[in-house]
């Protein structure tokens, strides 16, 4: 029934990538063998890492961006992904809604993740919904990310080329670079650049750039600039991520960023398995039995930790 | 040595908290071992998080707070969080600096931290350095972290009362529910509230506030405007940490949240002794001559870490 599913997977069927979407993205039963299935059948497509600050208009350049590969005759795929909102479900969507049109075309897929809000959780589940869009024959993964943290790391270590996505608005670039996405572009866009000031914080960002040490695969780090809602200067920003792919290809970078993105990938595993394995009923007892002494400092987690790994560090 | 270093924590040497706060970050040896003697000491302060976006002015509302807890005689203690930036190192501390008058209060001591960019490392690093704060007996520990992401849900998990500082420039607060804030925040202060379009800001969160299920303790999420550069509204708000501190003591919900805390903390040890012990060099070679041929699709990560962890499970 995993073969099926991944025959039917490597034939681009939207109803069976929206169904491993699904499986992946709730861990449920089977998925780990459908990713090990599809894995072979992944790394054709190029993923692209869209960040930036909220209402930088991130979902319009990557909805522009869609369409011009679709006239390309390219293959897209996009997984957008938005905090979870407990109270709001998917009132958050709105983004998600004004992509529709470009959902209709027949070689683009769009799938909407929420992040669990759980350490690792994010990444973990975009990395393999991008294997099934990957194995799915796409040519070109769109990960769009909102918010201005952790999470845009964990998207820079699973995209190829990463784009960063700054307004006038977002003020001087010194809180970009706070939030530390200075250190993931590999491209930056200027969106809604037809606003005031577009031209200075472009120059700042260039500025800040020249501070930064030379990438070690000696890429140079541009700033364009474009106003997504007339999709304006889309056509070069596309030109500029295929100058990225053919550098990284040439360069033999984007290997040894794939390496990098596998060892991440497997330590996730890893560290995911022996807890798992590590968990017993008895050692569930022993934690919640402890609960109530650690809180009242009779003992301390240290020390529970040590108790409970104790009998797995004699097996060794 | 360790026993003395935990001896003169707790009479709030200086010097000591700074020698323990920077084994805690550096992780280095001893640094478990400290933690462990200090643990039954820890407890008693007050753990508040101060987020929101990058230049909403966390840093002035935290240098306010500050200086009005030290006049009421309360020992305040700041972990500042900033993202590393490789290449500009300590130039973006502009903030800490600012803070600087403060630090020089004798009752309060400032830390900057920097996040590792790695997963649970931000937080893992600054619920340690708070219990070294804490032990040294301060009454307050304020946490503040700039970003908009995952490192904002962590603080939540560490801290008691969680502050989201907006300003009416944040603009919709559509953006900030994105952004995932408004699941975590106790208080809301909307800082730069003498600029245009606060009260309209401030009533659209308390709009949004409204459609939010009840917290399970009960507590009523407000909506605070200050003005911290000029020390307008600070009064008030410490007011409202006053009262959500004696809130979850009342309601006993801050047992409830630490013990949370707790066994997310035991979570993290537990994770990082399992991975710590598993890897030996038979391992880590196993690892090293797969990584090629995994990224040749002639294996994939999941048999690699089926079979790497096969002898452990064995001997379950």
């Amino acid at each position: 029934m995993l073969n099926e599913l991944t025959e039917k997977i490597k034939t681009s069927d939207k109803r069976s990538v929206a169904k491993a979407l699904t499986m992946v993205e709730n861990e449920s039963e089977g998925s780990e063998d459908l990713l090990k299935g599809i894995y072979k059948f992944t790394g054709k497509a190029h993923r692209i890492g869209i960040t930036g600050p909220p209402g930088a208009g991130k979902s319009t350049v990557t909805n522009c961006l869609i369409k011009l590969l679709d006239e390309k005759g390219l293959k897209t795929g996009v997984i957008a992904v938005d905090p979870t909102s407990p109270f709001t479900g998917g009132a958050l969507l709105g983004d998600r809604i004004r992509m529709q049109d470009s959902g209709l075309l027949q070689n683009v897929f769009i799938r909407s993740m929420a992040t669990r809000g759980s350490l690792g959780g994010l990444c973990k589940n975009v990395t393999e919904a991008c294997d099934v869009l990957d194995a799915a024959g796409k040519d070109f993964i769109i990960i769009e990310t909102v918010g201005v943290g952790q999470s845009e790391l964990d998207i820079a270590q699973t995209a190829d080329t990463t784009i960063v996505v700054l307004v006038p608005e977002s003020g001087d670039a010194v809180q970009a670079m706070k939030a530390g996405l200075m250190e993931i572009a590999d491209i930056f866009v200027l969106n809604k650049s037809d606003r005031d000031g577009a031209d200075a914080v472009a120059a700042t960002i260039k500025n800040i750039i020249h501070l930064k040490p030379p990438a070690p695969d000696g890429w140079i780090i541009d700033v364009l600039k474009t106003t997504g809602s007339q999709n304006k200067g889309i056509g070069e920003l596309l030109d500029k991520i295929f100058e990225h792919k053919s550098h990284l290809e040439k360069t033999g970078y984007l290997k040894t960023k794939r390496i990098q993105q596998l060892k991440k990938k497997i330590g996730e595993l890893l560290t995911n398995k022996l807890t798992v394995n590590f968990w017993d009923n008895e050692k569930r007892k022993y934690l919640n039995d402890n609960l109530d002494l650690i809180y009242n400092k009779k003992s301390d987690p240290y020390s529970v930790v040590e108790t409970l790994t104790k009998d797995l560090l004699k097996r060794k």
